[in-house]
């Protein structure tokens, strides 16, 4: 397996180990998540947390699913990119 | 850095160790990437490859900026994801 590969498998036992067999991410499970996995990349109180869960939470079932979460990974990765490479060309 | 932290710089990494300094992938770049980096997630043939790229290049550019690229790794890791949970409870 590619580095590539294992990256993509790390995201999804990450989940995993918050979200237990449920599949799902209670918003305390989430902040569990983003305090422990996440303190580097995200920086953030209990407001901007309810904020952030609200803007996941796309099907509004107070939890947020597999598809919710790595959309969340989607918009921190690009972020880090663009802070990471700042001569990088916007279209 | 947690090793989720480390997963989401592997994505930077790999899709600048392609795209160089511009950026971007072009056609050829996305191939070599999936070819290399992904066969064990993506069976594809060069039909697929340019109906990928197309569905990818969303703002028409021929080329795959990071936000484009972040999208495929979300598909793909969504995609593996409900192939190792067989039993995750759709919403």
């Amino acid at each position: 397996m590619s580095e590539l590969e294992g990256a993509m498998i790390t995201i999804i036992r990450v989940f995993h180990k918050y979200s237990g067999h449920k599949c799902k991410l209670k918003k305390a499970e989430l902040k569990d998540l983003i305090n422990n996995e996440m303190t580097h990349f995200i920086m953030w109180d209990d407001n901007t947390l309810d904020e952030l869960f609200a803007d996941l939470d796309q099907n509004g079932d107070l939890e947020i699913d597999f598809q919710e979460f790595i959309a969340l990974i989607a918009m921190v990765t690009s972020a880090c990119h663009d802070l990471f490479i700042p001569n990088h060309h916007h279209s």
